[in-house]
């Protein structure tokens, strides 16, 4: 199985916990992910407390799908002492592309909800998880064993593709 | 092979192209990544010319493996019409992990070099090739056969790692 070509958002979830070791396999290959200067600017928040989980649709708008999920994964930019401090958001980008292939290679589920920089979701976060100063809500990433199955979807589109140079007549 | 876990930065490569087949499956690859609205702001710049790689270097300085890797790409956003104007850089950088894994699935090297947000770097880029005001030069990735070899990395922190609330005492 290919899983850069399989993965899919998945939005619905079975009533099953996930066992810890994946958990422990997702967040190995988050931190496997290349970062500017080998940074790695990231901390990571698990979220498998019910109560909370079902707080964040009350400032996230596109998080419903959490009164499902048994967990979530928040990924935070850590800037204290960046080497990089421009790229830190490409590097927690990376990390959050690689929890969501490594779910997949393990036959769970997941789905990229967007925070960074959206400041009043931020500030959500930081209340409801008493987050210091130093750690930007970045990326939620929500986890479980799928209630739906979504085969492929071959988004490979040649017109965005340019030898050498930019063409007008790409198309 | 686990590529999420194999996967490294290599800077020497063998004066040997890379077969279009597996550029098509590195780009094909990255177009599988997510993004915010599945708005899919990208565009990819396939560099094989000689002279424009070894142009690189001169306003980039991070990029002196140019002049021995046989090709690049340039990942692009394309801002045009997002209906998540904010979310752009993140999707990029999505898609430029899907690349590096791609590659290193298919037993080729790469290393990602970091562009935006450096204008500078943009505007070389922006003048190497021609490229018009909608396309935002985001990132190099080098791509060719390794001439270096290196093991994974395991980079695994659990002090990195939270569950359910940020604690001082984690460590």
């Amino acid at each position: 199985m290919d899983i850069l070509l399989q993965r899919r958002s998945i939005r619905r979830y079975q009533n099953r916990p996930v066992e810890e070791p994946l958990v422990e396999y997702c967040l190995r290959a988050a931190m496997a992910a290349p970062s500017a200067h080998n940074q790695q600017p990231w901390a990571f928040i698990v979220i498998d407390n019910r109560e909370l989980l079902d707080a964040v649709p009350g400032f996230h708008p596109y998080s419903r799908m959490l009164y499902e999920a048994p967990m979530a994964i928040l990924v935070c930019g850590d800037t204290r002492d960046l080497k990089s401090p421009d790229f830190w958001p490409q590097d927690c980008a990376a990390a959050v592309e690689n929890i969501l292939l490594a779910a997949c290679s393990r036959g769970l589920g997941s789905v990229w909800m967007g925070v960074y920089p959206k400041e009043p979701i931020m500030q959500g976060f930081r209340r409801l998880l008493e987050l210091p100063d130093t750690l930007v809500p970045f990326a939620l990433v929500a986890l479980g064993y799928g209630a739906e199955e979504k085969g492929p979807s071959d988004r490979y589109d040649p017109a965005r593709v340019y030898r050498n140079v930019w063409r007008a007549d790409n198309r």
